[in-house]
C-alpha cells in the first residue's frame, strides 16, 4: 500500500465526461489498495472566463479580490470530483485550501506556500476516504483566499505530496511523460522513464512544458518523487507509464545527456561598438532591469581595438520592442555605435547531470552543427546544460541533428 | 447615518455591466453617510449551470458537495462587487459564509442559519468598508460550506440585517415593490408603500413572487424593516421608492384589504361518495402523505344522507397526476365512489390585516364574484385572508373586479 497525491489539470476536467473519467483513473489507485488524495484545477476556460471578469471591471484591481473570485473555479471542480466518486463507490470529500488549511502568503494573486496542515486530510485519507483537494489555492493567516499563480495546481500537489509524505506525485497532464525531444518534431524521441530534477528543471524552464518550474524546485527540495503521465492514455501493465522525476541516486544508469530542449521564446539584441571598461555592462543592463525585462544569455567579445567592443544578450521575445525603445533611449549614456536586434532565434539546448563528469559534450554539440552548416551566434553553459542561440529555421534540422548525435534516437 | 443591508439577486447582477451598476447604487447609499453591507446572489444561469453539472453526474448527490459546488457562484459575484466598488472610490471586501463566519445547520442543500458572528464585518463597516457578502451560503460547525437553498439570499440578507441590527434591509430586485395585485393584469394596480409581515407573508406564499416566505418570516421575528424595491428604476427624491415591509404599528392608517393575491398553481381533487365517518379524512390523506404531496385547501361537504359525502381538496399542480394516482390504488380502502380532478382552477386570495376587527369583508368577496357570475369552487380562510377556488378562465375578471370592490384603484 502506497499514499498517492494524484494531479489532473483543466484539460483533464474540461468536461462532465471527463470528470467521471478521472474518477475511474482514481478508483484504480484506490482499488489497488492506495490512499489518495486528489489535487485538481479548474475546468479548462474557467479560469481565463474569471480572469477576463476582473480585467472588465479594473485593469487594475485588488489582488485579493482577484482571489476570492478565480478560486471558485477549482472549488467547482472538488465537489464534483468528489461526487463522481462517490458515484461509483469511492468515498470522497472536497476540501478547500482554507479546510485543510493551505496556509500561503499574503502576495495575493501570487501567492507562496507556507505551511499545509495535513492532520484531519491524512485522517481521512487513512480511513479509506478519498481527499479531493482545490488546487491553486490556500488562505492567508488574515483568513483571506490566496491563490497561487498561473499553473499553481502543480505546485499544490507537489507541496500536499511532502506533508502528506506520499510515496509519490502523479501529474496527469496531456503528454504522457517527458520525452528526449519534442516528438512533434523528432519522430525518433523516446519517453524518458527517469530524469533528475535538476534535468526537469533545465527543461522546464527552457520551453519543454510539462510541469512548472516552481513545483520541481519544491519537489526537489523536499524528494518528492514525480510522475507526469497521461490522463487520456490507460496504463499497460504494473509498471509505471509516464516519466519519473527523481534524485539522482535514483537513477542507475545516467546518460550522458537525457534531452533536447529548445525555446522559440527568444530574440537577440547586439550593441555594436560599445566602451570596453569597467562598469559598461552594469550601465547597459541597469536601465532593462529597471524596465523589468529579463536578459538571459549575454556574450560579450573581445575587443580588438582594445577600446570598443560588441555586447550581444537575448531578451523574452514578447519584450523585444520595449527592450530596443529603452536602450535608444539611454543611447548617449550608454555610448554604443549601433543597435541590432533579431526575433528570428531559436535558443537549443542539451541537457543532461552526466556532464559533470564527462568531458567533449559540448564539442560534440558544436561539430554536429556544424557539420550541418548551422552558425551558433550565443553560447551559453551551466553545470548540466549547453545552450546555444541558431536562427530560427534551423530549429528541426539542429533538433533532429543532436538527437542522433548523442544516441537518443529509439533503437 | 443608518445602517443598512442591501441585496442584489441574480438579474441585478446578472452581467459584468451590471455589476457596475449596483456599485453605482451602493455609492449613493455610502455618499449619504450610511455605513452598509450588500448581500449578492450568483450571477443569473451561474446557479443552474452548476446544479446542472452536478446532476449529470449523479442524480442522487451528496448534499455537502453540491453546496461547495454550488457556493461558488455567489463566492465571485462578491469578489467582482468588491471590485467595482474600490474602482468608482469606495472601500470594499468580500466575505464568504465561513469567512464571516455565518453558522448553519448540517442539512446541506438546505441549511438554516443557526448564528451569525458579525463582530469583524461590524468593526470593517464601522471604518467605512462596505461589506460585500456572498449570500445563500453559511459554514457548518465542521467546517464544511452549507447553502440554504434557492431563494436563500433574501434570507441571508435579512438574518444578517437582525444580526447587524440595521436600520433596514433593501431587497433590490427586478419590480418595484409590492402591488395590491398584479400589474400586468390590473393597470389600476397601485404599488403599496408598507404593508405588514404578516400580510407579505400571504401574498408570499399565495404566488406574489416578490421575497421569499421563509426571509419575511425572519423579518417578522427580528423585526427587521424590509424595503422590496427596483434595481433598473432609479430612486425620485429622498422617500424611499419601493415598499416597506414592517409591523404592523408603523401603519397608521391601515386598509382593510391591502392586496389581492392569486395562485395559478392549484389543482382540484373531487372525491365523491366517502363514507362520512370519524377517520375518513386521515384515511384520505395520510397516502398522500406519504407521497409527500402536499395538501392546501379542504372541504368536506355536509352529508346528505348521512351515509356518504364528497371531500374536496386542492395539490399543487405539478402534483394532480401523482395524487390521482395513489388515490386511484387506494380506492378500496378509501372506498369512494368516483374522483374527479380538475387543473382549471386558480386561487384568489383577499389579504389584509384590517379584517381582523372589521365584519363582512367575506362577504363583500362572495358578492363581488356573484355579481359578475364567477362560481366558487371552494373557501378557505384565515384571520387575515379569504381564499377561493375558482375556474382559471375568470383569473383576470375576478382580480379587476375585487380590486374595484375593495377601493384598490388607483385615484
Amino acid at each position: 500500500m502506497a499514499r498517492l497525491v494524484l494531479k489532473f489539470g483543466g484539460t483533464s476536467v474540461g468536461d462532465i465526461e471527463r470528470i467521471k473519467n478521472v474518477a475511474k483513473k482514481v478508483k484504480q489507485e484506490v482499488d489497488a489498495g492506495h490512499e489518495v488524495a486528489v489535487v485538481v484545477s479548474a475546468m479548462s476556460g474557467v479560469t481565463n472566463q474569471l480572469v477576463d471578469y476582473c480585467k472588465q471591471i479594473a485593469k487594475v484591481h485588488d489582488q485579493a479580490e482577484y482571489d476570492a473570485v478565480v478560486a471558485s473555479g477549482e472549488q467547482v471542480t472538488s465537489g464534483l470530483l468528489a461526487i463522481a466518486l462517490q458515484e461509483i463507490g469511492i468515498p470522497a470529500r472536497s476540501w478547500q485550501g482554507w479546510q485543510i488549511p493551505l496556509i500561503a502568503d499574503e502576495t495575493h494573486g501570487k501567492s507562496r506556500i507556507e505551511r499545509i496542515d495535513t492532520t484531519t486530510l491524512s485522517d481521512n485519507m487513512s480511513q479509506g476516504v478519498v481527499g479531493v483537494v482545490a488546487g491553486f489555492q490556500g488562505v492567508t493567516e488574515k483568513g483571506r483566499i490566496a491563490t497561487l499563480g498561473r499553473g499553481g495546481s502543480d505546485t499544490s500537489a507537489v507541496a500536499l505530496a511532502a506533508a502528506l509524505k506520499a510515496d509519490r506525485c502523479d501529474i496527469y497532464t496531456d503528454v504522457d511523460g517527458v520525452y528526449t525531444t519534442d516528438p512533434r518534431i523528432v519522430k525518433s524521441a523516446r519517453k524518458l522513464h527517469r530524469v533528475t530534477y535538476e534535468e526537469m528543471l533545465e527543461m522546464a524552464s527552457l520551453g519543454a512544458k510539462v510541469l512548472q518550474t516552481r513545483s520541481v524546485e519544491m519537489a526537489m527540495k523536499h524528494h518528492v518523487r514525480v510522475q507526469v503521465l497521461s490522463t487520456f492514455e490507460q496504463a499497460a501493465g504494473s509498471e509505471l507509464p509516464g516519466t519519473l522525476v527523481v534524485d539522482e541516486d535514483e537513477i542507475v544508469e545516467q546518460e550522458l545527456v537525457s534531452g533536447i530542449a529548445y525555446s522559440r521564446d527568444e530574440a537577440k539584441i547586439t550593441l555594436i561598438g560599445v566602451e570596453d571598461q569597467p562598469g559598461v555592462a552594469a550601465r547597459i543592463f541597469g536601465p532593462l532591469t529597471d524596465a523589468a525585462i529579463n536578459v538571459d544569455m549575454i556574450v560579450q567579445n573581445v575587443s580588438e581595438d582594445g577600446r570598443t567592443t560588441d555586447m550581444t544578450f537575448t531578451v523574452g521575445k514578447a519584450d523585444i520592442d520595449r527592450a530596443v525603445q529603452v536602450l535608444e533611449k539611454s543611447k548617449d549614456t550608454l555610448n554604443y555605435r549601433r543597435l541590432v536586434s533579431d526575433a528570428n532565434v531559436v535558443k537549443v539546448s542539451v541537457i543532461g547531470v552526466g556532464m559533470r563528469s564527462h568531458a567533449g559534450v559540448a564539442q560534440r554539440m558544436f561539430k554536429a552543427l556544424a557539420d550541418r552548416g548551422i552558425n551558433i551566434q550565443v553560447i551559453s553553459t551551466s553545470e548540466i546544460k549547453v545552450s546555444v542561440l541558431i536562427a530560427e529555421e534551423y530549429t528541426e534540422l539542429a533538433l533532429r541533428s543532436l538527437h542522433t548525435a548523442y544516441g537518443l534516437d529509439k533503437a
